[in-house]
This record gives C-alpha cells, structure tokens and sequence, in this order.
C-alpha cells in the first residue's frame, strides 16, 4: 500500500471514529485488516478506539487473528458491553466465534453477561450451523389475538423507543398458548381501526395474513428458497408445537445465499472458503494444497493409463501429441455438465421429479457437441499427420470421452446429493479422474487396437 | 416424469388457480415449464386459467419459450391487464422481454398501456442494464419537508388502500424541489409527533435519517455493496441533481446478487447463463460449443509445442507418460488463484489499494505449493523410472508452472477487469492456454536440453 492510500484510509477510520463520517462495519473491519499489515502500531492505536457498538458489529466482520487482538488488547467489560449491544443471533454468533479462538475467555465472557442475554444465547447455541434455528434471533414484535391493535402498537412504541427493536418488518400474532396464527407487515398495520382487538381483524382479513414460517430445526437452504420466492422481510420461526420462537431477517438470509455461492465457487475450484479468510499464507496454502494432492493422484492414474501404451507412443508419437486433446476437451464439456447441475441443485431448480430429463438433457448436449468436436478434430489430425486412421480413432475416443462427460457430470453431483455429500467439494476431482482415464484410455486403446 | 409426480402437479397448480393454495410465482413457473415437457394438453388448459395478477408475476419468471406461448395463445387485453398489475420495474422489464421475443407485439402492448404506465415504462427503459435506474421502480413513499407527518402519514393509507404501494420500508423526505434529503424507516414514524411538520422532526433528528443513495447512472454492482453494507430495505435512487427519481428494493438487489454469482459460477466453466435457460438443447449447447472451441485451439497449441520435441519422446517415453502430470497440476493451482480472484473482484474484497498484496499472496501460495508437489513428484519420478535426472527435470518443470500459475492467475482477472472486460468469462482460457504450454514447455524442454 502506498504511503499516500495509507494516510487516507488511518485519515477515514478515524473520521468514522469520531462519528464524521459513517463507514460500513465491513468497511471498518476491511480497513483494520489493511492497516494491521501495512501500519501495525496504527492498527494497535485506532482498534481501542471503537465504541462499544461500532466494537461488536466489526467484531462480526473480523478473522479470527484480529479477534484474537480484540480479546488480548481490550478490556473484557468493554467487550461484555459490546455484546450486549447485539441482537441475540449475533451475539451467539460472536460468542461462538470467540470459543473458536479461545474456549475459555468465551466462557469468562459468557458468564458476565446479563441473565436474559445468556437465557437467549444459551437457547441459540444449540442449533447445528445448518438448522433454521442458527440464523434466528429472539427479539420480534408479537402480539396476542386478545389484544387491541392499539396496545400492541403503544407497546412497540416503547420497545423501539427503548431500542431494543431494530429493522422490525412484521407483527406477529399467536394464540394465548403463543402458537403463531398471522404475521402482519409493519406497513399495513395502518389500515386497520386501531381500537379493534387483532381477533377481530383477522377475522375480517386473516386470509391475506396468513403466515410463512419455518420450524427451528428445518435446513436453512429451504428456509432461505421460501423467504426468496415470497419475497419477505422476515420468517417466523416456530418449535415443533408450533410456538413462536423467534424470526430471520432478510438481511440475515441474503449473506448465507452469498456466502453459499462463494463457497459453491471456491469448492468447485479445490479451495476452501474458511481457510481463505486466514491471514495466514500457510494455512490457506496447506487447504489448497490437500486438493492439490487429490489431483496429483489423479494425475498419476493417468500417467499410468499412458503408461500401459508405452510400445504404441514409441511407434507413432503423433499419439503423445494428440492425447490431451481428448482429456482436455473431455474435462471442459464434463465442467460445464458439473458446474450447471451443482449451480441448479443449490439454487433447487433440479429436484427428484426432473432428475432423468436434466441427466438426459446434459448427455444429449454432450453428445451433440462429441459429434461436432470428434468431426473437427478427425479431420485435423488426418490433414496434420496425413493418417486417416488416426483421425478416425481420435474421432472416436473424443465422442466417447465428450458423451461419458456430459452423463457423468450430470450424475456425480446428483449422486453425491443423494448420499448427503456436498456436490461442488467432491465432483470436480472424480469427474476429472474420469475424463482424463476414459479419454487416455479409449484413445490409445483404440489407437493400439486399430492401428498397430 | 412419473405419473403420479405428474397428477400431483397439476392439482397443486389447480389449487393454486382456485386460490385454495399458495404458490410463489417461480413455483407456478417452474411447474408448469415440467407441465409443458409431460403434458402440453394441461400446459394449454392451465395457462390461460391464470388471472392477471398470477399472470404477470409468474410471466416474469418465464424463460423465453413459455412467455412466447403466454403472447400467442392470451388474449392481449388480458396482457395488458396483467402488466397493468405489476410496479413500474418489473412491466418494464416483462416489456423488455417481450420485446426480445416479438418487437411489434411488445409495441403494440405498450401502446395499449394507460398513459401513466406508459409515462413511467418510458423512462425507466433506456437505462443500460447495469444501471441502477433498470432496477428502480418509480412507486414510493415520499413527502416534502414543509407537510406535517399527519399529511404524509394520511397519504401513506389512502396508497395503500387503492393497492398502489407495497412493501413500503422507508418514507423519503424531498425539499421543495423534490432534491432527497432523508429516508425514515417506515416503524421510526411511530417515534414521533404526527402533528408536527417533517422540517421540524428533522431539525432534530435529521443526523439519524441522513439518506444512503443511488445516481441513477450509477452501476448496479456499487449500489449493491452500499445495500449489502448497510443492510438497507430500499435504496433511493436521484438524478444527477439530487431529485428524487424512485427507489430500488433490497429483493431486487438480492435476486441481482443471487443472478451475478450464477453468471460468475456459470462463466468460469464456459457456460452461458442465459442460453442455459433456454429449453433448446441446441441453443445451449450452441453457446458451450463456442468455448469448447477455445478450448480446443488451447489444446491444438499444446500438441504443438509437444510435437516440437518429438525425438526426445521418441527417445524416451516417459516424457509422454509424465507430462500430463506437470499441466495438470499447474491448471488446477492456477484455478484455484483464479477463481478466489474473480470471486473477490465480484464482492469487492480486491480494490486497486491492495492489488499488489493479492497478487503476492497468491504467488507466495502457489510458490510454496509448487516446491512440496516438485519434491513430491520429483520422487515420484525417479523410483518410477529410476532416472535420477528425469526427477529432477519434473520438480524444475513443476515449480516452474505451479508458481507461473499462481501469478497468472491472479493477474489476468486482474487485468481483464482494469481493461473493462469480464474476468470470469475470459480469465480460464488465457490461464489454461498459459498453464498448459509453460507445463508442456518447460518439462520437455528441460528434459531435452538435460537428458539428451
């Protein structure tokens, strides 16, 4: 970083520090980062300097080595304050973070806070990272039939005034057992007489009111595809009696979507998208490196299919020259069939019901494109090494390969789906292996066959 | 499809045409494009079925091919009905699609509009597609400084009585020239005095409620991180002095998010998104022919620089069986650069200030990689083969292109991105180009220069 870009963004977090000017917490949390490694004593000088609610939401943002600064360098009840500032889903969120770093500050922290913050964030530890109940937080609006709008209203006035209610998008009305019937939007709560009890008004408009919800153990990527189709602000979550438990923001829905393509994009490329987040060369390099290995034993099947044909290269080493054109071509018409069909099992466009017609969907574009590819480049290796029966034989091992790729990039993600593995991890890497054996192995074998 | 699948599909889109089931519009799209496919008998009975507000949400969800059934077999007053429905966004774009479809039948739409329709589809259509003004829609909330809170408050409930405003989030507050000055959330108006005007309530909280927006110029991609950032309901989005224009919500925001990472997954595998929604298998596989294409003069080029040192393959036939390994090796380190690259480009992790960081972290991980797997394979090599000098030449070849790889991987989206071009479209043929010849090279042309 130059010296110039450096001033600037120490000249920005302090404006931000000073209440200036607002930055993002990403924003906040970005530049930390730059600073700790371009101006270290800065970077030790400005992160105390946070307020205690600026101090949380970065918190949120950071990795974990400028965590482990926040929890070496600032005092624990500033820290404590700082997570009572949080709604409860991210302060569970922070506190699992922290116990990630260091088990037992966790527990000192956890211990110091209040009752009803350690109530709620006991209550949200539980859940696995994949259940709806991770996402949720238990601060919402609700009201029960019995009451009159206009209680439930004053009521809201007072927890906003208080602010212990931030971004509220709906009211959500239970029975007196605290089973949920409605979820009204904010906004339309001003169409109703506020001197009507909610019973009576959703007698009249409940239909319209009716409300979504997710039970808190349900998996999270069905609940973010009901919040997408509907279009809504926030989900009720409800426990297995159908009690109202808490809800998930929007917010908090568009950052797991995001952060599930990223990882989707990084799996697919052999690269973890935790390990990425490390400052450290090492650790990222020693994850990337673990793929690098799988491939490498791909790669030296291949060798060894090669290997089996060492007479015929010796005979004709226009073979050598040819042969990763078909494992090549094979890989890349495989990686379209894989990526499309992993990118539409994420996103739910490929369910049970449509499984075969997608499978044959990317084996007939496969295959249309083996014919066209085993046409091309026949032609070209008869026109390059004036061998007919060489072009005839790479003709025939490309549409091989080109079809087996389509089929098999179609059906190994499926698979792995089924067996509850996550397709983009495991895919690429047996797809690859089968491309470059298949394609190795039907051409020289071919060629062997046929020629010699 | 089975038939019972089948019959289960048609009574739930029964159902939700008699209103006795809620679908959400891509459900309802979704299902009847597997209705097409199975039973284009119940496809055409169904479609006309749906009523016009059904009609136009899920028309917008229709690829190509259906929304083309929709202009040939409904009537068009129906159609016109329809987009009467929708905000001004969505009949722009539903226009806009039609337009690609059938140009006359889209004009002679829109000149069946009413005029205001006409007035506001008029002037969000010129807008380039990333644009932030494509995803504004021009219905909001707004009231000018000198009303009292009670006037706009009495404005918001007759809009939302007539149906002319949903998913209301924020009330924009203009001055007299209709210049944006604040945006309050829609549950902080509950915070204050009705009676009093807006200019006295600001003049007091004004610093609260200081307005994040869009220039209508801006690109959409900015307009995202600022929504994302700041967990924003609704951006409002001005012209170049300032005026109020409309508003682009975070749903429209999030399904441009959720669109991008697909067109950025999609891309680094050679595939096109927009031609994947198509039903055509043809137009698919068109459009991936085309980067196999690519791929394929990729590929001629590498067995032109192995054809260049036939006689040392000739001499020794391990060179043909080893050096796919080398490639490989070097393509799979040089995806992994790449895609964290362009995936970091995408969600603006990577800016012009710390470039030369990303590219020397990337090229110390592809170092370090490259000295374990050049020992590794080195080894590998030499108990192979038992030539101690083929080992050596591998490892040299090795590092050689893992390193190259990581470097290049990280500087070509670089680059693309600085000349305006799509890294995750143009990045991985370069990158394969220049992994698979540096691999090809540098091993036979070491082993020719050292070995013989």
């Amino acid at each position: 970083m130059s010296q110039d870009t450096l001033q600037k963004l120490k000249e920005q977090l302090l404006a931000h520090i000073n209440n200036q000017k607002e930055l993002s917490p990403a924003q906040v949390a970005e530049g930390l980062k730059e600073l700790k490694k371009s101006d270290k004593s800065a970077y030790n000088e400005l992160l105390p300097k946070l307020n205690k609610e600026d101090l949380a939401e970065v918190a949120i943002e950071m990795p974990d080595h400028m965590l482990k600064d926040v929890i070496m360098h600032i005092p624990q009840e500033k820290i404590v304050d700082a997570i009572e500032t949080l709604e409860s889903d991210d302060a569970t969120d922070l506190i699992q973070n922290i116990e990630d770093i260091d088990e037992d500050k966790a527990k000192e922290l956890f211990d110091s806070l209040e009752v009803e913050s350690k109530k709620e964030i006991s209550a949200l530890i539980d859940y696995k990272e994949n259940e709806a109940g991770a996402y949720m937080q238990v601060e919402l609006f609700k009201a029960e039939l019995s009451e009159s709008l206009q209680t439930a209203i004053e009521r809201f006035r007072q927890l906003k005034k208080s602010g212990e209610l931030v971004s509220v998008f709906a009211l959500f009305i239970t029975d007196s057992a605290g089973v949920l019937r409605y979820a009204v939007p904010i906004d339309d709560m001003i169409l109703f007489e506020p001197s009507d009890s909610l019973a009576k008004i959703m007698s009249e408009h409940g239909s319209e009111y009716e409300a979504h919800f997710a039970r808190d153990d349900d998996d999270i990527t069905e609940v973010a595809q009901i919040v997408k189709d509907y279009d809504l602000s926030s989900i009720a979550v409800v426990d297995k009696a159908g009690v109202l438990l808490g809800r998930i923001t929007n917010y908090d829905i568009h950052d797991f979507l995001e952060e599930s393509a990223t990882e989707q994009i990084y799996n697919l490329a052999g690269v973890n998208d935790e390990a990425e987040e490390e400052e450290s060369v090492v650790k990222a390099g020693r994850a990337r490196a673990v793929w690098l290995v799988l491939n490498l034993i791909t790669a030296i099947i291949s060798s060894v299919v090669i290997s089996l044909f060492d007479e015929s290269i010796n005979k004709i080493v226009a073979l050598a020259i040819l042969m990763p054109i078909v494992a090549s071509m094979g890989g890349n018409t495989g990686t379209q069939a894989l990526t499309v069909t992993v990118r539409r099992l994420a996103t739910r466009e490929i369910t049970f019901s449509n499984a075969k017609s997608v499978i044959g969907r990317e084996f007939a574009i496969a295959f249309v494109n083996g014919v066209i590819f085993a046409v091309l480049v026949g032609l070209v290796a008869h026109v390059w090494f004036g061998m007919a029966g060489l072009g005839f034989v790479i003709a025939a091992a490309m549409l091989i390969n080109l079809a087996g790729a389509g089929f098999f990039g179609a059906i190994i993600p499926m698979s792995l789906k089924r067996f509850g593995v996550d397709p983009a991890v495991a895919s690429p890497v047996l797809l690859t292996t089968m491309t470059d054996v298949v394609g190795f192995l039907s051409f020289l074998g071919l060629a062997t066959w046929i020629l010699l």
